[in-house]
């Protein structure tokens, strides 16, 4: 195991040595998505930040359980956490059953993260499917003195918590603050103060999302489901805890104090947060209606795109930022991260076609522990992907017969490309590796072969491998530059 | 719409005019996997026979809320709903957490289903995701005198249900029979008598999957999910029920019997069951663990198979039964189903090609209705089949010179075909554009080239051939059967 890695740890804002509760194991949880929509660039930031997070974990040898939810129910409106919840909306306008909704869109979300090589979390659990729990959070809340209800509501009672607690310790926001930037909005009246946050919401019987509850037919808070989802499949307290930092307030830091209320301690040990996508510096998101979804991305079909670019485009676009940075989109950053990647590839043919010699005149031995530092230096993937890009510029030179290497470093170098490019940042070769160029390679193998035979004048080999290839509906024509070949 | 529609109901054993009850609109409940092993041929059958339900009820106007569960809790180790939980206990054995296991046979169940070209259900619900409702339920049943407690659980009480309705009017059993037959279990001495059956089970406080309960903390009954979630998405009386006929009894007689007692009401009108797959004459299953996955038979990795069958073979091979006859598995079988779909999708080539005429010979109208006929005749696919290949024939012999067609019929020909065989059966041609079957094909040619080199003794042809494939990363290993290869 290795034991340096350093992780920035939100709540403490500094990196920390990584040092999980009970090694080998690990467990992570992160916010999933909200399924009323399509995956946009927003949703693909988190997931291949945290996809890379749990891959190096279990490359350097821990055991992760890795939880990543589904937020089908409770995600209401605007960042009060008030209004009509998005889901139900969604779901009205199209006269769908809001479970339709929300099939169709975890579905789609499903593709795009398969697309973009995100491996799939150990549990997804819904937050529907976990109502019993968190009415049980509830209950603990309540009996502890730290939520009140209110006509049917129950919602948390942030000036109480703070006399034991610290409402803001993640977020270092303060409440006094918060009082001034809260607006009026329906149904606060119930609440003591504005910046309290529901727990438990009461609906009118119509309403189609509810199930009942000892207080009222309604449904649970928006921050809730993390809190009882993260403590029954990691226990109720954990190692990682990532997201958006559009997530960090409210809901990470409502986290943090039902865990406070209900359990006497804190949820999590390292919060981990990506850094958000602009566009022209502006936030990119659904609310803001200026998001460019995945599909879009990978069909070109969007005004603000000059072109298409590939799954494995947008995620080495992504990792060439640091996941604490912001990243803002452009077509010209988006065309540079994909000529950056095709050199790391076209690198990688090289390599096998390299001359080994006796001695070596370059050390390429030390770039093992540069990338190690650098994903240990809490996961810094564009400094990872600079040492690819110097270690590149090196085995060119030793293909232009500049510089040497032994046929043992030829192999380290092979090796340490294949885990850093595929096992670790997660990419694939989307041009080199497909089906399609490996049919193209296999057609030139066998017309060569049936080449040499008309040149040795055996002509039964020849005529044999035109027909076997004609009854896989491949023709070929002989022309005076050789042979070519077509589907029929 | 089309008002033909017949459909064999397994409550009056007999085919009835198929009447929704709020049309255009359709309920439609089928009983998915249990995800705790991987799918084989058992679980293609009724997913691929409900998938041409949904896809011709769609075609035919109607529009179709298509709900499949997925059972994730309380599907108990035997028949008779007693013993260990079949998840937690492959959690066990592998030391996961049950919903981990949960997660990958999801998974790898709908990468299975996607192959088959199994369209999405609308919803997908999960048994442990419905927990509230179907405790909900169960009060209802003890509400109404139809259910006893006993130490913590909650039994249905058959002998009080037959007061009042039949328990056994959906498979014809009855409950004298119901008593020789049952076995004498753990845990049986807490019901009044051996059929009944569990509504809600305490369980001891290590059991990982549990959830509180105005009774105990415990997991429901298996067959309360499906009552629970069918009424949940599709109303307190739906239209089609669908499942396997081993489903039929005890878990549909117990849906009804479930419904009745808390709502006094039948659940569903029209009850459709398809038959077993069997292999030499015995059911397949996983307890009888003579079950091929579907992966085996895509890859022909299994000792009973001779060679690998492509989705679309399996699912033609489904398809050529009617879904209420058994089918028995034979590698001739699947072979003959292979040949017969690749003469329909070559004559849907054949058919681009056809010369139109002045004057038609044959009268290709008539397969119009004799299509739907066979649809609505109880969705009767191998009829619509035959009849597919009788027009096969003919369009042969118009491709043969011995009839003609007009260039209109040859266009209705046309879009025939494409309704019949890609919508409502739901295939699509692999054989020309499948890059990995490809890649097989042309392998085999080159391997079969090199072994006539080596038999002719031409070894620097044989040596050549396996030089240029190394340089493709790709192995071969000669054996005294022949040769085989592998990617590097």
């Amino acid at each position: 195991m290795n034991n340096n890695l350093q992780i920035y740890n939100t709540l403490s804002r500094t990196k920390e040595k990584f040092e999980p509760i009970v090694p080998p194991h690990v467990g992570m949880y992160v916010c999933g998505p909200t399924v009323y929509g399509d995956a946009h660039l927003g949703h693909a930031r988190p997931a291949i930040t945290f996809d890379v997070v749990f891959r190096y974990l279990m490359h350097i040898g821990y055991k992760v359980r890795y939880v990543r939810n589904i937020t089908d129910v409770g995600h209401l409106e605007n960042d009060a956490d008030e209004g009509e919840d998005k889901i139900v909306k969604k779901a009205r306008l199209e006269s769908l059953e809001p479970m339709e909704v929300v099939k169709l869109f975890t579905d789609r979300y499903h593709k795009n993260m398969d697309q973009l090589n995100v491996l799939h979390p150990s549990i997804e659990p819904t937050a529907s499917g976990h109502i019993i729990e968190q009415i049980e959070l509830i209950k603990s809340i309540l009996n502890n003195g730290y939520a009140y209800e209110a006509d049917g509501s129950v919602y948390f009672d942030v000036e109480k918590y703070n006399k034991d607690y610290q409402y803001g310790k993640l977020s270092g926001r303060k409440t006094e603050d918060l009082l001034e930037n809260t607006r009026i909005l329906a149904g606060q009246d119930e609440k003591k103060n504005s910046y309290d946050f529901a727990l438990w919401k009461k609906t009118d019987p119509k309403h189609i999302m509810q199930w009942p509850s000892p207080w009222s037919d309604g449904y649970p808070g928006w921050h809730l489901e993390c809190s009882a989802m993260g403590a029954k499949y990691l226990g109720e307290k954990f190692d990682i805890h990532g997201g958006g930092m559009d997530l960090l307030f409210p809901h990470h830091e409502s986290e943090i104090a039902q865990s406070n209320a209900s359990r006497g301690h804190d949820p999590v040990k390292y919060w981990m947060h990506n850094n958000m996508i602009t566009i022209g510096g502006q936030k990119m998101g659904k609310s803001l209606n200026n998001f460019i979804t995945l599909d879009e991305f990978f069909s070109g079909n969007q005004e603000l795109l000059t072109r298409a670019y590939s799954p494995m485009t947008i995620r080495f676009f992504i990792l060439q930022a640091h996941y604490r940075s912001t990243l803002d989109f452009s077509n010209e950053a988006l065309q540079a991260a994909e000529k950056g990647m095709h050199k790391l590839f076209n690198t990688i043919e090289i390599i096998d076609k390299l001359v080994p010699t006796e001695k070596s005149t370059i050390d390429v031995r030390q770039f093992e522990s540069r990338l190690y530092e650098a994903m240990n230096d809490d996961f810094n993937t564009p400094i990872t992907i600079a040492y690819l890009f110097d270690l590149s510029r090196l085995i060119n030179q030793v293909n232009d017969g500049k510089e040497k290497l032994t046929k043992e470093d030829i192999s380290f170098v092979k090796e340490l490309f294949a885990v850093f490019i595929f096992k670790v940042l997660g990419l694939k070769n989307e041009s080199g590796k497909n089906s399609d160029l490996l049919i193209d390679q296999l057609m030139n193998t066998i017309l060569v072969i049936r080449n040499d035979a008309k040149l040795n004048k055996d002509w039964a080999t020849a005529d044999r491998i035109r027909e076997d290839l004609s009854k896989l509906k491949i023709n070929i024509k002989d022309t005076k530059d050789g042979s070519e070949w077509s589907f029929e």
